[in-house]
This record gives C-alpha cells, structure tokens and sequence, in this order.
C-alpha cells in the first residue's frame, strides 16, 4: 500500500511481511525526502523504521501505549498514525513537528519529549494510574540512541526494577550516541551485542528487569516475532535490539554523528545544500578552546554528548586529547564535574545548551554555585532564536540563572567583548562563571573591550544621555542601539547601556540616573519573569523613575520563526521607540 | 588515645587495631551524644565508623582526596580532621556542621555535599585536573545509605567507567535509603551480599568497573586489609562494602529508618526527648493522603525516599498499598511519575522537599508544565524556616518555579486554605498545580476559604483600604497582616492582600489600586530575586504607584537561626511599618 494512505496503525495490521518491507522502503524515503528538504535527524529515524513498524504492528495503539524517548527517532511513528503527508509533501512539512506532540496527535502522541531519559518514569507513572483504575493495556518504551545514559533513564529503569505489572521496554542500541558514545555502559552493551545477548554481565538484569535481545532491529519479520513474544508480560521487561543507525542510506551509515541532525543534504551525495565558511559564535569557541589548551595544560572541554553544537568535530577533539572529555547525555555529570576540575585546579569549561543545562540546576546551585569553584559554563542557544521547538526552548536561561547566588552570569554583546570575557573568567578564581553566548548576529565591538571583569555587577554606560535610559542585555543590545538612534531622531538624547551581568544591578549607576532621567527602559532575549528587568524594576519601585520592561513572554512557543515572533510582540526598535515617545 | 586528643588523621596511623577499635568505640560515644543532645543523622554515621577510620588509616589525606556523598555520613571524618570536640562539648556543637564543608575544613573537606549523588561526578573533575597536572593521589569517595539510586550517580559510575585512572569509589551497602531501599538495584545488591561478592550479576561489573567486595564493614582490621589493596590502583574499582546502618547502639540497629536523622533522644531508650501530639502541616496532609485514598481510588502519593518528611510511617504507607509508590532518592523520576500517572488518569500527588525538587527542574518544566498534566507538587520546607543547612536551603522555590508557564503555583495562609487548595487541586483536570506548605507556624482561617481556585493569579482583597497595600504571601501572611494593624494605629487604613498565586498578578487588581493608592508592598519568605515582589514591580514600573520588595537577599546562609537572621534583615512588622510610613 501507499504510505500516505495509512491512516492509522489499523491499516497496517493485514499487511505481508513482503508489503511491509515495501512500506519501510517508502518510510525512508519520506525521511530522506522531509530531512534533505528542511533538515532534522536522519540517522536516528532511519535506523528505527522496523522497530516502530513492528511496534505498531504487534501492540495496538491508542489502547496500548506507545512512548518515545527523545522523540527525535519518532518519525515513523507519526507516518503510521495519519501523519505520513508531513515527510511527503513540502506544503504539509509544517503541520508536523521533529517531536512527539499531544496537541499534534492526542491519541497517539503521549508526551511531548525532546530531552533525553525521562520516558521509562513517565511510562512508570502511566503503569501506576493503569493498574490503579484496574485498567489492562500494554506500557511500550522505545529509548536508545544514547538516551540511556542520562541520569534519568537509570533512575526509571531501577524503579520499573522493583515493579511486578506490563511493562515493555525497546532499548535501541545503535552504538552511538550523537556523537560517538560515552561510558562505561558501552562496554557491556558490546559484550551483550557480542554474545548475543547471553552475557552475564548485563546492565539491565542488574536492574532485576527481565531481558530479550534481539541482534536484527532491521528486519522486520524479526522484530515482530521478538515483540509478539513481550507482548502482555506480566513483569518487565527490556527488548536489547541492535539497530544500524542511518540504515538504507549509504551517507548516513558511513557519516553516523553528520547525519544525527543534519541540515538541509542533496539526497544523492549526502553533502550539505548550504555551506560556510563564515565564522560563528561556535568556530571562535572552538578555535579558542584549541589555542587556550595548547597555552594551558589545565585547560579542560567538557562535553555532554553535543560536541559538534559547538564546532568540535572528531578532528578537533582528538586535538585536545586528555584536555576533552565527553561525558554522555549526562548533564548532571557535566556541571559536577566542571565544579570538580576547578576544585582539582583545573581550567574547565563546559559549553551547554541553555534548554538542556535544565537538567543540572541542582548541581549549579549545590556543587557548582555554593562551593563557588572558579570554573566557565558557555551557555548556548539561550535565546529566542535558539532552538524553536517547545521542547527546546532557550528562554528560561535568566530566570533559571540569574537569581543564584555566588554565579556571575554574563552577556556580552560582541564577539569581541565575548572572548574577552572567556579570557577573563578561565583567568580568575574567585567566581564561578556563566557567560550566554549570543545567537543573534555576529556583532564586532567598535572600539577596545574591557579585559578585566572582576567589577562585579557593573554595568557600562556606552552613550550618556538623559531622560530616558536604555538597557540592552547582550544579543538584544544592537536592538537597544537603533532605538536610541531612533529616539535621536526625535530630538531625544537617549542613555545607552551595555549591563553585561545578568546576576545583579548597577545599584549606583540605576541611582544617579535618577538626578536627569525619568524612564529606564531593558531589553532581554528571554522570558522576562525572574529575568533581569523585573531586578531593574525592583531596584527602582521606590524611586520617581519609571521603568519599563521587554523581553518574551512566559509561554511555550512552538515551530515559530523568530523574527515574526518578536514582530507579533512589537519587540522591535520603531514599536519601542514609539512606545518610550509615548511614556515621556 | 583520647578521641579529643586527635588532631589530624596523621595522629592515627601508628595506632593498633586494638587502639583503633576503641577510638571507633569513643567516636560512637561522640555521635551520641552530639546527636542526643541537638538531633542529627545518627544511623548513617554509626555504621560508617570503621570505613572512615580505615580510610584515614589507609590514605593520606590531604593528600590524597577523600569525598563525601550526602556528606550526612562524614562525622567520623570529621573527628578524625580536628574537630572531634564538636562531637563531645556542648558548647563547641555550633563549630561543627552536619554536612562537609569546605569552609570549615579547607584542608580536609572537599566540598559542600548535602544532596545525593554528585560525588563520582565531582571526584571525576578531581581525577581530570589531577591527571592533566600530572599530579599523583589517590581520589576516593564514599557513596551508599541510598545515594546510588539518585540518576547522576549512575551517570558517574558510567563516566568513570570509561576512565583509565586511579579512581576508588567506596560503596556502602547498609541495605537502606532512608525509609527502606528500593528499586531493582537493591535485589542485586541482595545477591552480591549473599554470594560474597561473586555473583555474575553486579551493577558495577555492569559498568566496566573493577570490583571488590568485603562483607564486614564493621571490622576496622578487615577494611584496613581491602581499602590497602585497593590503594594506588591505576583503574577505577568499587569497593562494595556491607555495613549495619545504627552499628553498636541497640536502637538505632532495631529502628533503622527513625534513627536515619533523629531529633534529640534519651540515649538509654532511644526515646526521643520532646514529643508532641500538635497537628502540623506533615500531619494533616498525611490524614488528607490517607481520607482521600478511601474516596479516590486513582489518588497515587509518590515518594522520593523520604517518605517521613511528611509523617508518612510504614504504619501508613502501608495503608496506603499500591496508592503509594517510593521511587527511591529520585526526584526527577518522582516528578516525571506525577506527569505521567497524571496523564494515564491517576489523581497523583508529589510531595517533595523544596530544596530536593530542585533536582527535577528539567522535569518540572518539560514533563510537567509543558505536558500541561494535571497533577499536585507539595512543596515542603520552602521557606527561611526549612532546613538552615547552606546546602538544603528552601529559599529558591519561587524563582525556581514561578517562571514556568502553565504551572500554577498557590501560596496558602492557612491550614483550611492548604486543604481546600489541595482539595481543588486533585479535582481539576486543567493544571500542573503546586503547593507551597506554609513552613512558619500554623494558621487558621478566620471565616470560609474558597474551594474553586480555577481563576488563576486572582488575587484575594482581605481587607479594602487606601493609600497603602500589603500583599503577603503565604506563610508571611501573618506578618503582612501584623503590619496592617500597626499601619492601622497610626491612622493609616492600608489594604490587605493575599495573592494565593505565585505564578502571576492580578493585574486587574493591581491596576485599580492605582486610583487610591500610591505604594503596594510586597512580602514573601523567599529570596526576592525571580520572586513575586518583582513581577509586581514589573507590572507597576510604568506607573506612578511605588512598589517595595520585602523577601530574602539572594545569598547562602548557613546554619542561622530563622528569627534572628529575619530581624538582621528588619523583616518584622515593626521594621516594615516604620518604612512604610517613611515611604508614604
């Protein structure tokens, strides 16, 4: 049958083995087809076209559940429960998103997951209101493609350990994490896939979990047979199935961490549409870590997983040598052990998606923050240009940061003011240090940066003016710039400030503004709740001055473009500009 | 020798097993009497006696670097690192704190640690600063007493899995967390402890890490012999050690779970020394848990390990059969369990210590929030009178979790208004919902308390007034209401407010107060920076109305008093009332 004609898994039920064959060769053409035309993760989905197929072939979803990890490898999933249209056809690519989704499918979409490891203890939490309302379906995890080694997933898979009810867990072993994989679990997952899953060194029986393996997750005929067998345990159970990632396209099985994520590809070389050599705020970090290391031997990169977010492919981390470590899906790792190097009288920096440092706040806080280590988080994509997927938002990075103590959060607005900063802090050893790396633009300072920033909390004041004061955190700053131009347009001889600290106010700098201005105006590319001009706004609610707040709001945004965005919410130079005429 | 007379852990290495065993015996006194006298975690450090004086007998601290995890085990470290005479004076019990410290012991402590599991992550930044230095000592770290079922443990062991370096973590196995162990891990802990260590089925093995094991961890000779082999070792190895959590004092051998942490007791019976039959807030949410069960089949009460934070005896918990469920020390997994049961039809209530839930941030926000499921988060001890541990402070709750969009966090005054929020909350179906537990006395309304809280962020005018309006949050309610009356007898007739919500303002109201109003405070028992007294201040910023932010500054404490260090802040009613008529 035709893939756009599947509608539900119901459709798929009376299929030969012969026809589903056909169909997995229609599902990967449809990923490759959506992924080369707009990018998203080739690799991951590829690999798991007969899993998912099996899946829904055997269980019987809505009434079984159906729940994926990451949801990155979720594709052939959303192309068997009546979205296959989205990986068909262009004008249909936006109706269906790179995660799983409720809103997208309520009946088949259970969560929306775009972080690794949670979804053993969701799973858990649907097994418990199951068998509490006496309720009798099938609990189906898939997780893999190195979601196994946050935190998380051990933590599920050591209390769905102690259970005695349905639960069936799909452990895709496609040897890889994003990039390759990390830690100690590898090894004895090589030992499983060698001995064909007999080894008594076993990582998920050592859970007390029972364990299939199953060494051909990319035949179809075999993944129904090993999941026919699960399905309705009684106990839990893990399903170890080897998959090949990137399976049926050469590119994507030879590149294995290229093709993870890949940005727009001609199918037929696999070579990306689009290329530059233009530098960004990931080569100048990079180029920096290499340079720093050679002149530091303390100098260490720490990695959770995403080195190639931050430019740092296989070449430039073998670079680095002993001076690099990757610690897996592992966030909760990373900042601990970014804390413990510096402790150690190390040098470490630890570059990490704002959206995915969530998952340390305890360790910012308790090991990082309190035992005030001197060492340099890089926080990436903390912007609402970052990532644009609900799952991934990097919005909550002030709000998440700003309000601990000890930590110095800063925003430069330049490359050049950026380096400066990163010189700074691997420099110093009173602070432990956070600086947002911009996503917007590739700004140059105009004249010299300031290389010392050890003045905690002081704001620079770029242009003196009067009236009124605007306050431009990092990447919004060339924002706050053209609005003071534009006020100047208007007769207004505007102030205009750089704060670079996130972590607190110019106390006697917002105070001597009070003698010849009536209005403070911030500007942040993040949600404004807990963000840095509420602190502004703090500061002066006793005093005459007023002050004015604009960043995001606090809500979850989805599959949006950035510029129409920030246009819908007037968070451009002309509205504010207006806005402040009409405050004076 | 005379346990006092140990000055450093030099000062013990030329001793006799038969000199060692009764230092181990004066160092059990020492635990007693301390902990009989002022509370503490007695059974944890009883039973570690032997392990720590071995390792200091064995390594050479400072040397050599000795990590704590919890760190509510290292009381015998201490003893051993100078400051055995908090353990035996009175009056030098305030030297001494209940968590390692490294401002108290630069030397000897390595790190504040109050919060399971980041120790293999933190030593594993030790091992990479030590190891790019080039510098030679052994790194060795304590775990166990339920650390290992918090998800970075395991994310350290698969890290230091993948290490080729001298790395020996100590695991010790007293075959608790804090109420009873569990997990899947614990039936394999089970068969290591009944094979002697032989079992192919090992957890650590598991992990690609070397192993040892010694079944008498009370035996100062034997774990001299084992910590000796395993010293100097150039690969990473588990020393798995059985030990008898409350070792040597009959009590706490016998009631393993009431001795974990104790509040003071008669050492002769155990018995603790004030009792009190008061209802408290842990009290009647366990009455609500157990009432609400028998109505409500679906009501799940996760918990996270530490069940007797609220009241929750086996006794109870027991009662509650399959309605209850331990996740063991897992916060992320109790919070992805609430989303989940949520969404599988449960009527599921988390509730969870402020400063532990900062764990499951990531989880809150993706699984919880953005998932959009409803389910009840109490949030315990969020407050300056929580724990006055630097290291489980509860202060950071309102910046943690009252910027994430769709959660609706409430703020009860009193006992009936908890209840009734409570009630509401398993009710609905709309809302991520938390709780703020009042942890500052214990309220009652004054007339009826509303049962419908489903006009989100509407807040409550107690009493109508002019010119000045005191919003109190929560459990400082009473302090902004003590204010009023002082206000009141100065012949200012102020508004009295209470929020209810945390996750937003009531701009309407807000707004009105504009035409007779010219000042709003705000007061909460939390740091201001993210808080609510910010987004009020935010919201008024444009206009004439002066808002002023009463709260805590963002700054760690440590071991204070709540009182005094509120009055050191001028957060009493007198202090607050003088200022505002100063203000108006």
């Amino acid at each position: 049958m035709k893939l756009e004609d599947v509608q539900s898994p119901q459709d798929i039920k009376k299929l030969s083995i012969d026809e589903l064959k056909d169909l997995a060769e229609q599902m990967r053409q449809g990923i490759l087809k959506r992924t080369s035309d707009i990018g998203g993760h080739v690799g991951p989905n590829l690999g798991i076209v007969e899993t998912i197929l099996a899946m829904h072939y055997v269980f019987d979803a809505p009434k079984d559940k159906l729940v994926y990890d990451v949801s990155h490898q979720s594709f052939p999933h959303k192309m068997l429960t009546g979205r296959a249209k989205g990986y068909l056809y262009p004008e249909e690519y936006d109706k269906v998103g790179e995660y799983t989704e409720p809103t997208e499918s309520p009946e088949y979409d259970m969560f929306y997951a775009g972080h690794t490891s949670p979804s053993i203890s969701l799973s858990l939490g649907l097994a418990k209101a199951r068998d509490l309302q006496k309720q009798d379906y099938n609990i189906v995890v898939l997780i893999g493609d190195g979601a196994l080694s946050g935190g998380e997933a051990f933590e599920g898979l050591d209390a769905v350990g102690a259970l005695d009810t349905n639960f069936i867990i799909i452990m895709n072993d496609n040897q890889m994490a994003i990039a390759e994989n990390h830690g100690g679990i590898y090894a004895t997952l090589e030992e499983l896939r060698k001995t064909n899953g007999t080894s008594e060194n076993n990582i998920f029986r050592a859970f007390n979990l029972d364990y299939v393996y199953e060494a051909d997750g990319n035949d179809i005929e075999k993944m129904i047979a090993v999941l026919s067998k699960v399905k309705g345990t009684k106990h839990p159970v893990v399903v170890h199935v080897k998959t090949q990632k990137g399976e049926g396209y050469v590119p994507a099985e030879r590149q294995l961490e290229d093709f993870h994520w890949r940005a727009p590809f001609q199918i037929a070389s696999g070579a990306l549409a689009h290329t530059s050599n233009k530098d960004n705020y990931h080569t100048v970090t990079r180029d920096w870590f290499l340079r720093k290391a050679k002149e530091d031997p303390r100098l260490l990169v720490i990695s959770s997983a995403t080195p190639n977010s931050f430019a740092l492919e296989k070449e430039q981390r073998d670079a680095l040598g002993d001076q690099y470590i990757d610690v897996a899906i592992a966030e909760q790792t990373g900042l601990s052990v970014l804390s413990g190097a510096a402790k150690g009288g190390g040098k470490p920096v630890y570059p990490v998606m704002a959206t995915f440092l969530q998952r340390a706040y305890d360790q910012v806080i308790e090991d990082y923050a309190l035992n005030n280590n001197p060492g340099t988080m890089l926080v990436f994509g903390a912007s609402v240009a970052g990532v644009t997927d609900a799952t991934h938002l990097g919005i909550w990075d002030i709000a998440m940061l700003s309000n601990i103590p000890n930590l110095v959060y800063l925003a430069p607005t330049t490359v050049e003011e950026y380096l400066a900063m990163l010189d700074w802090s691997v420099s110093q050893d009173k602070y432990p240090v956070a600086i947002r790396v911009p996503a917007i633009g590739f700004e140059h300072a105009k004249g010299e940066v300031e290389s010392d920033y050890s003045d905690i909390n002081k704001f620079k004041v770029v242009r003196k003016g009067s009236k009124v004061a605007v306050i431009g955190v990092g990447d919004f700053f060339p924002m706050a710039e053209h609005t003071v131009e534009l006020l100047a347009e208007k007769g207004i001889d505007a102030t205009l400030i750089n704060p670079r600290f996130l972590t607190g106010v110019d106390t006697e700098l917002l105070n001597s503004l009070e003698k010849d201005h009536q209005l403070v105006v911030t500007l942040e590319d993040a949600s404004v709740e807990g963000g840095f001009g509420e602190k502004v706004a703090r500061e002066l609610g006793t005093s005459d001055m007023k002050v004015k707040v604009y960043g995001l709001p606090k809500r979850f945004i989805d599959r949006y473009k950035p510029a129409d965005y920030l246009n819908s919410l007037g968070l451009n130079s002309q509205t504010i500009a207006q806005e402040i005429m009409e405050l004076l």
